[in-house]
C-alpha cells in the first residue's frame, strides 16, 4: 500500500496500534454475524434468492479477513485461541466457496466453448451463472436456472437452446461439462448446508460472536505498532513474487503454460502452485493494509490489477483441469474429446495470459510497508 | 527497402532501368537452369541426397523470383510472353513446394506434441525432417528416414522410439499424423517427379533457357525507370497491411486466432487469408528490391523479421488445419482426438503469436520506395 501514508520517518504519521487490529476484527466479526443472520433468513440458498448468494459471499469475505489477520498479527493475539480459530475459519470459507467455484467454472467453460465455436449469439448471462439458484435435475445435464443471478424461480433452460449454436463436438462437450459440474455444484451446495447446520459451525459462530465484542489481544498488544508485522506480510509477498518466472511471463506467447498439457497427470499443473501461493500472500498483504488504514485504505490500482490477474490465473487453471478431467470420461465420442482438448488448451492459454497480465501490473511497483 | 538508397530527389542516386531488370531475370534464369541440372544429376530426390533437396529448393527459389518480377514489372515486358509464363512458373513452384511442406508440417506437429507432453528428450532432428529422403512404407505409419536431412540411406526409425516419451493419446496422435502426412508427402514427391518429367515442364524449362540469354523487354523498357513500378509493389503491400487487424494483433493474448477453433469447417480459417496475402505481397516487395539493388541489397532487419513472422503464421495455420483434419479420421480413440484438439489449439496460438510478432516488426517501419 502507498508508502507515503506510512512513512515511519514521518512524525505526523497516524499511530497504528493493536487497538486498530481489535477494531478491525470486531468489525469483521460483526459483518460475519450479519451475513449469517441474512443467510438464515433467506433459507440458506434453498429458494435461490440473490440475497442468499450475497450472504454466503459476505460470510466468506469476513471469514477470510478474520483468518488472514490472525495469521499476519499472530504475535499480538492470544496464541491458543488464534491457533484454534484459524483452521475452523479456513474450513468454513473453503466449504462455502466450492459451490460458487463450480458454477463459475461451468460458466467460464461454456462461454469459452461458444467463443471457440464462433457463436456470437451467446448471451452474457448463461444458465450456468445462476450461482446459488435452485438446482434441479442435477446429474442429468439439466441446467439449474435460466435466470442470470438466481433472482427468480427456475425458468426453462436457455443453455440447451444455446447449444444449438455450437458444433456437434462442442455441444456434446458442453453437455458433459454441464452434467459433471452441475453435479459437483449440487454436492457442494449440500455440503455447505450441512456445514452451516453442524455443531462445528455453531462453535465457530459462537467464537465469532465473542470476537465481535471482545478481541483476545495479548497484554502488550494494545499499544504495539502493527506496521512491522504488516511489513513482514509484504516481504513474504515480495519474496514469493521474486521466485516466480516473471521474465518468461513477460514475454508474450512464451507457450509455457501448455507444457505438460498432454501429461497424463490429472492433478493441476505443478507450475501453477507458486502463482496460487502468491495469490494468497497478496490477499494477506491486502488485508493487512485494511487493518492499518481502517475505513480509508489508499487505492493501489496496480495491486488490484495484480490480484485480479491471479484470480483469473486460478480460475483458468481450474477450468483447464475440469476440461481435462471431463475428457477422461469413459465412452465419450472422439468429437467430444477433441472439443475438450481445444478447450483445455484455450484455458491454459488464459493461464499464460493471466501471468503476463500479472507481470505487467507488477513490474513497476514494489510493495512497501503497508 | 531503405529509402536513403533510392531517394528520387538525390541527384547521385544510381539510375535503375529496364537493363537492371533484364540482368536480374537472366541471372535468375541461369540459377534455375543450374538447379535443374543439379536436380537431374542427383536423381531427382530418388536417392535421398541432400543435394537433391537443395536443388529443388533452388528451383523454387528462382521460379518464384522470375514469376514475381514478371508481375511487378509487367509493363516493361512482352505482355503475351509474360502472361503465358507466370502461371507455368506458379504451377512449378507450387508443385515442388508441396513435398517439403508436408515434411516440415509433420516435424512441426511432432515437435509440438513432444513439447506438450513435457518430453524434453526429443532430439532437434526428427525423422520427419528427412525432407527429400527416401520414402519407405508410406501410408503405413513407417517414417521415411531417421537421418535429419536425408544425408544418408534410410536407417531404423527413431520417431517410433521417441513416441515412448509421449503419453498414450499424444503417441497415437503422433502416429496418426505421421501416417497421414507421410502419405501426403509421398504423393507430393511422386507428383513432383512426374511434373519434372512432363512436357509441360520441358516447355517451361525451354522458355527459361531462352530467358537466360534474351529477356523480352518492350522497346521502351531498356531506359525506363524501374522505381515507380517497384514503389507500386510497396504500396500494394502497405495497403494490404493497413487492412490487417494490427491493433488487435498488438495486444498479447487477444485470443482471436482460436475463434472458430471448433467450427465444423475443414477449410483453413478465413481470418488467415489476409495475412497469407500480405506474406505474398511482402515477398514481391522483397524481390523488387533485389531487382533494384542487384547484388548489394540493403539489409532491412525489420522486413526480414516481418517476413519470417508471416512464414511462421502460414506454417502454424496449416499445421493446425492438419491436426483438425486428422481428428476427423473415423474410429480414432477419444484420447487421440483429445491430443489432436490440444495440438490444434496450440498451433492456432502459434498463429496468434506470429501475428503479434509481425505487428511488433512492422509498427516502427514504413515501406518506402524499394
Amino acid at each position: 500500500m502507498a508508502q507515503q501514508h506510512l512513512d515511519p520517518t514521518d512524525p505526523t504519521a497516524r499511530a497504528v496500534t493493536g487497538d486498530a487490529l481489535a477494531g478491525y476484527l470486531r468489525g469483521q466479526a460483526t459483518e460475519f454475524l450479519r451475513a449469517l443472520r441474512l443467510h438464515r433468513e433467506t433459507g440458506g440458498g434453498q429458494n435461490g434468492m440473490e440475497e442468499s448468494v450475497d450472504a454466503a459471499r459476505a460470510l466468506r469475505h469476513s471469514a477470510r479477513r478474520i483468518s488472514g489477520s490472525l495469521h499476519t498479527f499472530r504475535p499480538l493475539l492470544d496464541a491458543d485461541w488464534s491457533e484454534a480459530m484459524r483452521p475452523e475459519l479456513a474450513w468454513l470459507s473453503g466449504t462455502l466457496a466450492l459451490e460458487h467455484a463450480c458454477a463459475a467454472r461451468l460458466e467460464r467453460l461454456l462461454l469459452a466453448l461458444h467463443r471457440l465455436s464462433g457463436s456470437a449469439a451467446f448471451p452474457a448471462q448463461s444458465a450456468a451463472s445462476a450461482v446459488g439458484g435452485r438446482v434441479t435435475g442435477a446429474g442429468r445435464g439439466v441446467p439449474a436456472s435460466a435466470s442470470g443471478r438466481g433472482t427468480g424461480p427456475a425458468a426453462p433452460s436457455t443453455a440447451t437452446a444455446e447449444r444449438g449454436n455450437l458444433t456437434v463436438g462442442a455441444a456434446k462437450a458442453g453437455a458433459l461439462l454441464e452434467r459433471q459440474l452441475t453435479l459437483a455444484r449440487t454436492r457442494a451446495h449440500s455440503t455447505a448446508l450441512q456445514a452451516l447446520g453442524s455443531s462445528r459451525f455453531h462453535a465457530v459462530a459462537d467464537k465469532v460472536a465473542v470476537l465481535a465484542s471482545e478481541v483476545p489481544l495479548t497484554p502488550a498488544a494494545g499499544g504495539a505498532d502493527l506496521r512491522p508485522l504488516a511489513a513482514a506480510a509484504g516481504e513474504r509477498l515480495n519474496d514469493a513474487v521474486a521466485g516466480l518466472p516473471l521474465v518468461t511471463a513477460g514475454h508474450p506467447y512464451n507457450a509455457e503454460a501448455l507444457i505438460h498439457g498432454l501429461s497424463p497427470d490429472p492433478a493441476p499443473h505443478p507450475q501453477d502452485g507458486p502463482w496460487h501461493q502468491v495469490r494468497l500472500l497478496l490477499r494477506l498483504h491486502r488485508y493487512a493494509g485494511e487493518v492499518l488504514h481502517g475505513d480509508d485504505p489508499p487505492l493501489d490500482v496496480r495491486l488490484l490489477a495484480a490480484g485480479q490477474a491471479l484470480n483469473l490465473h486460478r480460475d483458468a487453471s481450474e477450468a483447464a483441469a475440469a476440461a481435462a478431467s471431463a475428457a477422461r470420461t469413459p465412452r465419450i465420442a472422439p468429437a467430444t474429446a477433441y472439443a475438450l482438448g481445444v478447450l483445455h488448451a484455450d484455458q491454459r492459454h488464459e493461464v499464460e495470459a493471466a501471468r503476463f497480465a500479472f507481470q505487467q501490473s507488477w513490474q513497476k511497483r514494489t510493495v512497501g510497508t503497508p
